[in-house]
């Protein structure tokens, strides 16, 4: 047994993560959180929100899981979202083409085409590991589930991909909630799913996971950050994509350093990079099993131009990742705007200047009759344009006779007698942009299994969960010495009242008093409270340690604040 | 504008709830919380867990939400949850078939079949709302959202209309977690989805929303609650489905007398009507519009002995049905036992007795041939029965010399030759039961939603939230009387200070202090800190009541501990 199968024995044992749909033979890709497990991931969830909501200032918003075709065909998951997929002409299943052919020869599918994948399965005569058939065509399968809105033929649908496109949709929402003014940040937290092929990492690669994802939105021009001193002198260990290139390992540098030898692109990603690896700390992870890797240019996402990962060690799995910290630029909200018509810009002010303008509208007359019920789409986007973008069009107007302009998944070529474009010049106080937007994207579930196999310790009597006070999920056992002489009704006394005080504790009087603190340090329970024969005589108790196992008296009248101080370390 | 409209405006200006999807058009049936609402509706349900779980002591779990069909099949939900459906023959458009009558003509539909709903439709000639078109044939529509899991045929799964579920399927873990000790509480809360024909009620009826379940699993003669003493007093506002027969209105009774009188069936769903009045009173729902209404024998679910709503009256739509209080019965254990071949029952302690037992086996010498594979599923119901089931089969077989059983949806039938009978005697010191299960069932959107109504105040110069400060989602605005002397910098720390302490406190110092006030109190902001010339002396400012206007000085030393206290009442 290497260390995921003991901590996932004692998860399964005690509570914390189950298999989904056991009774029914199980099905790859889900797992349950159990009651532990969910006080677990709930405490690991109430400390982002802690440090992002409460602390740092940002807002949440929750967006429906069904989401319609519309918003991930804008975005690029209809046509992006996909693995190479293959299956078996002998028994049928299906598999990830590049996973079988990593799984048999030493090579790197990531640039390769779904032709060339199947290529090098001809070559090598790679077979079904399942019935040692022949494979199929190599195809593209899009990774989302699908559904369908309502009765009759319905409305096409998916479950989201990510929580982050109903934050950019509700983006004018948003920015009148902040009243305009850059930077802003807000999270979702919530379900996510990807319909993996053939899952079989357990936990670590789910169809259906939670995430907790930040979209910070900022001046396209502005991405310093205001509270960068405050984290500047961190020391982080980065793995750049160029030593990644050249073979070479971490370098632990301070983020100041990273930023201005143009390793980390920008301050805000650099911020984000100090405040997941304390969130990470702070729960309880290995601060010396965390490292920031690059994404290298071919394995970024279609929308990024910036991508940290924060990845966590683990025994079997190796470096996973856990945290994704991009800068998605303004794909999406560009994405939005075209197939939306929907302007998602915002005013920003600026010094007061004088500007040379244009007034572009469009020349009724002739445009009318050609696009017809589409014009007013037309017109919405030409009212959502930025200087920038207006001297773009006039410039390309000039040299080609014509633009062309892709809304709703439509494309529209406008010709110069379709516009009537005046130069104006303008004082201006501000300007329309379309922010940049930098995302830490946590997977919590990855996160929680990493906390998990960190804090799993052995010792020659016992195994114990290593847990913080303040993530554990029960906080305190109370337990009688002996199952007479009051003990243990005095113990059940203790135990309402912990829970009184938001203490959430467990009474447990059965077996050796030995064998009870075992059981308890084995969920990571931190603090053990016995009601002994002192007890009867002046109103204290034992509180012992899991970790040292050393034990304190404790009066009971002190002992909410004595806890409550030890758990909020 | 009634108050639905008034709420939902304010709520969509201002943050709380706005419509998803709204740059594509929107889709009825999903909503979007905002920054406010997703703070409101977080806070909502910490108070639900702090009652249930830190308090209660029950323990909350978390299981996936596409389901695969098996689990939906044994839960009679393939079967059973679908609302019937009729389609404009003319524009196509599709509507719910009751409904449609229903606003047409004054008939109940509850009890109509499929044949005689069409046929109403028919006689009174109802035509399709639209477009005045000619209905067709009234049909069943199955309300869950459908999917697939995993790639090619995949596997057929829904979107979960219940957490319930996934609660009953992991009751073998949950008994061990729980060391069969009956009785014990398990919360799920999260996200279930019902495919709705066409929603038309707001936020109302949605398509996805948020539960909040408690299975309360119970020894099926023990249904007293040993806490009832603490609630026994509590008047209760009950409506009695005896008293809507006969056109009687609502009873104020104490929950002892109801139990007495047979009104509320038992001591446990009387506990939780009172717990579930105390949390909404707590959340801050007007307590004169609170009732509890017992289903109608024809209108209780297929799987419930007894029902009680709670519901909560609103302007527009009258009393809407926020929680259900069920009991359950062990229907959806039996039904999971049977269609999964597992063994769902506890065995729990009883004094020491001799009883008459049975020993039923298969018969292997002629069962083999006969049910093959199909063996080692009845060997496993065999093992499983209860003293009182062998009771009924050995009496089954005496009489008709075969008996039936069915599992995974396959029927056997057992001859007295395929079994070995053996009657024995046993001392036993307890016995297998099948647990019932009490459901309390909470619709967090709907009581989000009447939190709202009932917190919205007119005033001559104003509209405001009257939230309880421990719910509101932002506790403090910290204002600067004017931009100057220093005033905004004392005002942001004082807000930094708040947050750091996690107390939600926003900056604002737009416009003058007379409107910037209103704007809190439009939002339910509870506290208004305002920092002026005496702060500047002497470290004081002015902390202003949200609903009397009252101003008070304090020391910027004892705020935390002042808005606190204020906070936690």
């Amino acid at each position: 047994m290497d260390i995921y199968d003991k901590v996932m024995d004692l998860a399964k044992r005690r509570g914390y993560l189950w298999s989904s749909f056991e009774i029914y033979g199980g099905i790859a890709g889900f797992v349950d959180y159990g009651p532990l497990g969910c006080l677990l991931k709930n405490n690991i969830i109430n400390k982002f929100r802690n440090i992002y909501i409460v602390k740092e200032g940002f807002y949440e918003i929750e967006s429906p899981t069904v989401t319609p075709y519309d918003v991930l065909k804008a975005s690029g998951h209809v046509d992006n979202f996909t693995d190479p997929i293959v299956e078996c002409k002998n028994c049928l299943e299906s598999f990830r083409a590049d996973h079988i052919i990593e799984e048999n020869v030493d090579i790197n599918t990531e640039e390769l085409s779904l032709k060339e994948l199947e290529e090098v399965i001809k070559k090598y005569n790679i077979r079904c590991p399942k019935c040692g058939g022949e494979f199929g065509e190599v195809k593209k399968f899009n990774l989302m589930f699908i559904t369908k809105i309502g009765p009759g033929k319905g409305r096409e649908g998916f479950l989201r991909p990510e929580t982050a496109q109903g934050i950019f949709i509700q983006f004018k929402r948003l920015a009148q909630f902040f009243r305009n003014k850059l930077p802003f940040g807000v999270v979702q937290i919530g379900k996510s799913y990807r319909n993996e092929i053939s899952p079989r990492q357990g936990v670590i690669r789910l169809r259906e996971f939670t995430q907790a994802e930040i979209e910070y939105f900022v001046h396209p021009k502005k991405k310093e950050h205001k509270k960068f001193d405050l984290v500047k002198d961190e020391i982080v260990p980065l793995l750049p994509a160029e030593n990644q290139i050249k073979g070479e390992g971490i370098i632990n540098i301070s983020l100041e350093e990273a930023v201005n030898k143009g390793i980390v692109r920008h301050q805000t990603i650099a911020y984000f990079i100090a405040q997941t690896k304390k969130f990470l700390e702070d729960i309880g992870i290995d601060k010396n099993k965390i490292r920031f890797r690059q994404h290298l240019p071919n394995e970024m996402a279609h929308y990024a131009i910036d991508c940290w990962d924060a990845e966590i060690y683990t025994e079997r799995f190796g470096w996973i990742e856990c945290v994704g910290i991009a800068d998605r630029t303004d794909y999406d909200l560009k994405s939005h705007m075209a197939h939306s018509g929907e302007d998602l810009s915002v005013f920003v002010e600026t010094e007061e200047r004088e500007v040379e303008d244009y007034e572009i509208n469009l020349n009724y007359k002739v445009v009318g009759k050609i696009f017809k019920k589409d014009t007013k789409l037309i017109e919405s986007y030409l009212k959502g344009l930025s200087l920038e973008d207006k001297e773009k069009i006039v410039k390309e107007l000039n040299e080609k006779g014509f633009i062309e302009i892709c809304l709703k998944d439509k494309t529209f070529k406008l010709e110069k007698d379709h516009l009537n474009i005046k130069k104006v010049k303008k004082i201006i106080k501000g300007e329309k942009i379309i922010p940049h937007v930098i995302e830490p994207s946590y997977g919590i579930d990855r996160i929680f299994y990493c906390l998990l196999e960190h804090s799993y310790r052995e010792e020659e009597d016992r195994v114990y969960l290593d847990l913080k006070p303040s993530v554990a999920p029960i906080k305190a056992y109370v337990l009688p010495l002996v199952n007479k002489e009051g003990m243990p009704e005095i113990a059940k006394e203790i135990r309402d009242m912990l829970r009184e005080n938001n203490i959430i504790a467990e009474y447990d009087d059965s077996g050796a008093i030995g064998r009870r603190y075992l059981r308890a340090d084995e969920i990571g329970v931190p603090f053990c409270i016995t009601v002994d024969g002192q007890t009867l005589k002046d109103r204290t108790v034992t509180v012992r340690e899991r970790n040292t196992r050393k034990q304190e008296r404790v009066k009971i009248d002190e002992l909410v604040n004595y806890l409550k101080a030890k758990i909020s370390l």
